[in-house]
C-alpha cells in the first residue's frame, strides 16, 4: 500500500540526519558509529576501523547462528563491511512507470521500515508470516539505486556520480539482459537460507505497486561455522578467492570504498557481474595449467613463487628457462595495476543454477565489487582484464550492472533521504 | 568413463555382504549396525534404535559444522533416518538407450564409490577439484530407482514392488513433466551449500555417458545451528510442519519406513511431490482461517484443542455453536487416518525459485516421503486429502515422482547390488 503513511514510520529530514540527530538516533550503532557519523557530516574523522570489525563478527561465540543481529542503523548501509553470509540473494527491480519522486520517497521509506525490523529479528510491519522473522542469522539489507532511480529521484542540485551508467562494452562481454541493468537492487543476505527468503519476499511485497522485478540471484558462501574462522573461502574452481582483497576493518577499505563528498557522501560504487565459470573445461586443464592461469597454487593459495597464502607474489622471479615464475598473462599479474587507487572490495557468492540436460553443472561467480569510484578504480582493471587473463578461456561475464549504493540512514530516517529528503 | 574398472573400486558379491563380510564390513558403523546387518541377512533383530540416534546427531556438540560426519555405509542409506540437513538437492536423471544391467552395475558402482569418499570428506576418486571435499557438514548421498532403472537392471528372481510407478492421478493434479518422475534420484544433502554443490556435480560427472538430467530441485530448512536443537521447522506459510511424523530414533519409524522382505529389504519407498504453495492468496486469508485449515496454530502449532506443540488433538472437542474445534476439512484431520498403518515418515524441503516479473514470490515445499509400501501408506492419505483438504485452496501438486531406495552397503559393496550382483 503505497499510499499508506502508517504512523509506525517517521520522515526525519535529511537536515536532522545531517546535524544533530544523527549521532543520537544511531542507538545501538551510536559507541561504534560516531566518528563515521561526524565523516558523514562532512568532517571525516579517524578511520572507523571500530565499527567494520563490530559489524564483521555479528554473531558471538556459542550463540545461535540464527540469533545473530547486524546493526541496520548506522552511517553506512550494512552488508558492505559486513563479513559476507553464507547466502545472498540479489533482485534487480525496474520501476513502474509513473513512479516518481514522491513515489520513490514512499518506496524508500517503507522498505527502510521493514529492513530495520527484519534485521533486527521482528516481523516487518505488515508481515505476513510474522513468526518466519524471527531468526535474523545476521541479516542485512543493501539497497543501491540504478541510473534511472536516480534520474527520477534528482532536483536539480543532486548530481548522480558520473560513473553510474552501464560499463563500457569488454570483448569477453556476452551479457543477456536478463541478468543485467536494474533501476532498484535489493542485496539481501542472511546466514540461514530460510530468513533470506521471508525477507525477500516481504521487501517485494512492498514494492510491488512501485516496481517490477527484473532479476533475481541467489548465491551463497560455506555455511557460517563450516570452516575455521578467517579461512579464505574457495570459489568452485578449487581457487581460494578473496586473499588479496582491501577488506575491513582497515583504512584502506575505508578510503577505497566509501564515498567522501556529495549526496552519496558515505555509500559506495557497486559492480554485479554475473560471471560464468566453464567447469567442464575447467576439468580438462591440468593441475599446473590451472596454477599459472591464476599465478596462485590450489592447494593453499600461495602465490607461485612463495609459500604461504598471504605471501607477497614476486613478478620478478624467474624459472630455469628465464621466464616469470608467474606468468604475465595470469589473472593475478593482470588483475593487479602499477596504481595502487584501481583497487575494489570484492564481496563475491557463488551460482549453481540447475544443470540443462546434457550439463554436468551450470555455475559460476556472482561477483561484487564495491568502490568509491566505478571509472577510477574497477573500469580500470576490468579492461586489463579484458585484455589479456588466461582466466577468460574459462570465464564469461553473461551479466553485468551498476549500482550507487547510498550511505545508511539514523533511526527514524530512511535509505535515500540524501537525494529524496 | 564407464568401461573403467579402475583398481580402487572392488566389487565384493551380494554373497559375501549378506553372510559374512557384511557385519566386518561395516566398519565405523559396526559398533551400532550389527542388529540391523543380521535383519539384512533375513533375521530380523530389534529394532535398531541406537544407529538411528547416532546418525541423527553427526556434528558432536562445539565442532565445525563443516567437520560432521555421517557414515555412509550400512544397512540402509544414510540421508533418510539423518536428521535433516540444511540443503538438499534432489537430481532425477534418464537413462541413455542402450544402457543394460551390466551398465548399471558399472554406473553404480561409480556413484557408490565417489559417495562413500565424499561423504568421508574426501576427494571422489578423478576428483577435479579436490580441495572441495574436504568440508563434509555432514553430507548424505541417497540413491533411489524409478520404474525404468528397476525394469533394466532386474532378473527374472527380482520382483519390482507393485507401488513403484506414478502416483494415481489426482483431482488436485497439476503436474508438469519438468518435475516429475526418473530413472534415478540422487539426494544429495549437507549443512553446507557449497558441499551440496561440489557432490552434485561430482555424482553428475560420473553419470554422463549413462543418464542425462531430467529435473535437479534444490531445497532448504534452517540452516545448521540456527535455531535450538529440537526445534520443529516452519514452512514457507509459516506453519510449524513436522510435528507428527514418525521420527527416527523410533521403532515406530523403522516399522513403517524400512522394506522387510525381498531385493529391497532394508531399502524404502521415496515419494517426491513438488508443491508450490500460492503465498499471496494465503496472505490475504486471515489468522483464524489459517489456523483453521490445518487445526493448529501459527504460534506454536499446537492444535486448536491444545496449549503446546506436542499436545494430541482432539477431534471430538466442539465449540460453543457445536461445531468440531478441529474442522473436518483440516488438514490435521484428512491426513490422518483410523487406519494406524497408514502413515510414513515426512522429510521435505522448502524451495524458493525466482520469482517472474510480477510475482512476489515463486515457492513451495519439496515434500518427501518414505514409507516401506507406497501403495499401503501413502496413497490412501494423498486420496484422502485430495477428495478434501481445505490446504488444497492454497497448495497445488507441481511434481511428483516414485522411487525404490535400495539399501545401503557394506564397505567394498555398492548400492544397487541386491539387484544388479
Ligand atoms: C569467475 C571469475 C573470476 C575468478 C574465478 C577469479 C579468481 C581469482 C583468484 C583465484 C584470485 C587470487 C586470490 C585472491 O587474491 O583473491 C583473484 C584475485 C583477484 N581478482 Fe579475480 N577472479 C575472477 C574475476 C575477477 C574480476 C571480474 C575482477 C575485476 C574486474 C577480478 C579482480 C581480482 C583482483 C583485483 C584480484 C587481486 C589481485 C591482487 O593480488 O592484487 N577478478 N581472482
Ligand atoms: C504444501 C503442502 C503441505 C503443507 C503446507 C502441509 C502442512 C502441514 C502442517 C502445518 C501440518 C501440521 C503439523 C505437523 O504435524 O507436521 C501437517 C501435518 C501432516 N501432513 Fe501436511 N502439508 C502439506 C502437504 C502434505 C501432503 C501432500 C501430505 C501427504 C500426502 C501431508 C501429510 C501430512 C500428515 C500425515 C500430517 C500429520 C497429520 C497428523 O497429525 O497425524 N501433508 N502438514
Amino acid at each position: 500500500m503505497p499510499g499508506d503513511q502508517s504512523p509506525g514510520r517517521p520522515r526525519p529530514t535529511r537536515r536532522q540526519l545531517l546535524f544533530g540527530g544523527a549521532v543520537a538516533g544511531f542507538g545501538a550503532a551510536a559507541a561504534v558509529g560516531a566518528d563515521q557519523a561526524i565523516r558523514l557530516a562532512g568532517r571525516p574523522g579517524p578511520a572507523g576501523a571500530a565499527d567494520a570489525a563490530a559489524d564483521a563478527s555479528p554473531a558471538g561465540d556459542g550463540e545461535l547462528t540464527g540469533s545473530g543481529v547486524v546493526p541496520f542503523y548506522g552511517p553506512h548501509q550494512a552488508g558492505i563491511a559486513t563479513l559476507p553470509q553464507a547466502h545472498a540473494t540479489l533482485v534487480a527491480l525496474d520501476l513502474r512507470d509513473g513512479i516518481n519522486r514522491d513515489g520513490l520517497r514512499r518506496l524508500m521509506q517503507l522498505l527502510t521500515d521493514d529492513a530495520a525490523r527484519l534485521t533486527r529479528g521482528e516481523p516487518a510491519l505488515a508481515d505476513s508470516e510474522p513468526e518466519l522473522a524471527h531468526v535474523p542469522a545476521s541479516l542485512t539489507v543493501t539497497f543501491a539505486f540504478g541510473p534511472e532511480f536516480v534520474r527520477r529521484a534528482s532536483t536539480a542540485a543532486v548530481q548522480a556520480p558520473a560513473w553510474l551508467r552501464p560499463l563500457p562494452a569488454f570483448g569477453i562481454d556476452r551479457l543477456e539482459a536478463a541478468w543485467s541493468d536494474g533501476d532498484l537492487l535489493l542485496q539481501v543476505a542472511a546466514d540461514d537460507p530460510f530468513t533470506v527468503a521471508h525477507a525477500v519476499r516481504m521487501l517485494l511485497k512492498d514494492t510491488r505497486s512501485f516496481a517490477t522485478v527484473r532479476w533475481t540471484q541467489p548465491g551463497f558462501r560455506r555455511a557460517r561455522g563450516s570452516e575455521a574462522p578467517g579461512t579464505t573461502m574457495r570459489n568452485l574452481f578449487g581457487q581460494v578467492d578473496g586473499t588479496v582483497n582491501p577488506a575491513p576493518p582497515t583504512l584502506d577499505f575505508e578510503q577505497l570504498v566509501w564515498i567522501r563528498e556529495g549526496a552519496f557522501a558515505g555509500g559506495t560504487g557497486m559492480v554485479v557481474r554475473r560471471i560464468r565459470m566453464d567447469l567442464d573445461k575447467w576439468d580438462r586443464l591440468d593441475r599446473s595449467g590451472r596454477e599459472q592461469s591464476v599465478g596462485r597454487t590450489l592447494a593453499n593459495g600461495a602465490p607461485l613463487t612463495g609459500a604461504e597464502e598471504r605471501d607477497e607474489p614476486d613478478f620478478a622471479a624467474k624459472n630455469a628457462a628465464g621466464f616469470p615464475v608467474i606468468a604475465e598473462f595470469s589473472h593475478l599479474r593482470r588483475a593487479r595495476s602499477e596504481n595502487t587507487s584501481e583497487r575494489f572490495f570484492r564481496r563475491a557468492y557463488n551460482y549453481d543454477d540447475a544443470p540443462s540436460r546434457e550439463q554436468i553443472s551450470n555455475s559460476g561467480l556472482l561477483f561484487i565489487a564495491f568502490q568509491a569510484d566505478v571509472d577510477a578504480q574497477f573500469v580500470p582493471i576490468q579492461q586489463r582484464l579484458d585484455e589479456l587473463d588466461l582466466l577468460n578461456e574459462w570465464t564469461t561475464p553473461i551479466g553485468s550492472a551498476v549500482f550507487v549504493v547510498p550511505p545508511g540512514c539514523a533511526e527514524g530516517g530512511y535509505v535515500g533521504e540524501g537525494i529524496l529528503g
